[in-house]
């Protein structure tokens, strides 16, 4: 069966690209820069991934790590696979800052519920920084 | 200057041991089973650090990750490096269960306030563990 996607993710999230280990996604809250990785596998858990399969996946998280840096002119990149409410695996990798609404908190359980989305014109940009990368 | 923990981190954990990487550190609070694995480096986070040292933390986690799932029987694992309040890098592996009280929520933020503590005995236990496992 080929990969699909999460609903639940795919709910969430703009789709923005597809790299060779993962299906990149921008989650829909602009509140805070945070993207979503999806490797296409069938593992559950980064740790049980092959390790070479994991650096691959790790690779393209610090290009992206790098772009958000770049773009949202912040330092600090928090990074979780957790999956405890969608099973398949997924690995998020935040942009945070200290002038952010969850400082120093996680994001889980902590954004403000009023949300904020991406302009369709923002989120063209961002796929293509995204696609400029090469996470190689 | 030779590499010191974190005070905050030497406060809320037990000191197991030294592996080449990381030092492991197991949470006081035994309602869930939390390492933190901190490794010698001045690199602030996770996705900065060069791809071999990356993947020679990873593989350490990857091994106490296999021996929590042993000795808790358990299946999830939840990963993270946040760093946002304690800015000495830290990689959070926790051993998660449909049965522990935060499940499905991180376990941030969301940990009963009563904590228990591990026994001495129990202590040395996971140490023994942890001394027995070859993460390279």
């Amino acid at each position: 069966m080929p990969f699909q996607l999460d609903p639940q993710l795919v709910k969430d999230c703009h789709l923005l690209l597809q790299w060779p280990q993962c299906h990149i996604l921008l989650h829909r809250n602009a509140i805070i820069p945070w993207f979503i990785l999806v490797p296409q596998t069938d593992y559950a858990d980064l740790l049980e991934m092959p390790a070479d399969q994991r650096e691959a996946v790790l690779n393209e998280a610090a290009s992206l790590a790098k772009m958000i840096q770049q773009r949202w002119n912040l330092k600090k990149i928090n990074v979780a696979q957790l999956g405890n409410v969608v099973p398949q695996m997924h690995l998020h990798v935040i942009g945070r800052s200290p002038t952010d609404p969850c400082w120093p908190q996680p994001i889980w359980g902590n954004l403000p519920e009023e949300t904020l989305d991406y302009s369709v014109t923002e989120v063209q940009e961002i796929r293509a920084s995204c696609s400029l990368l090469n996470p190689h």
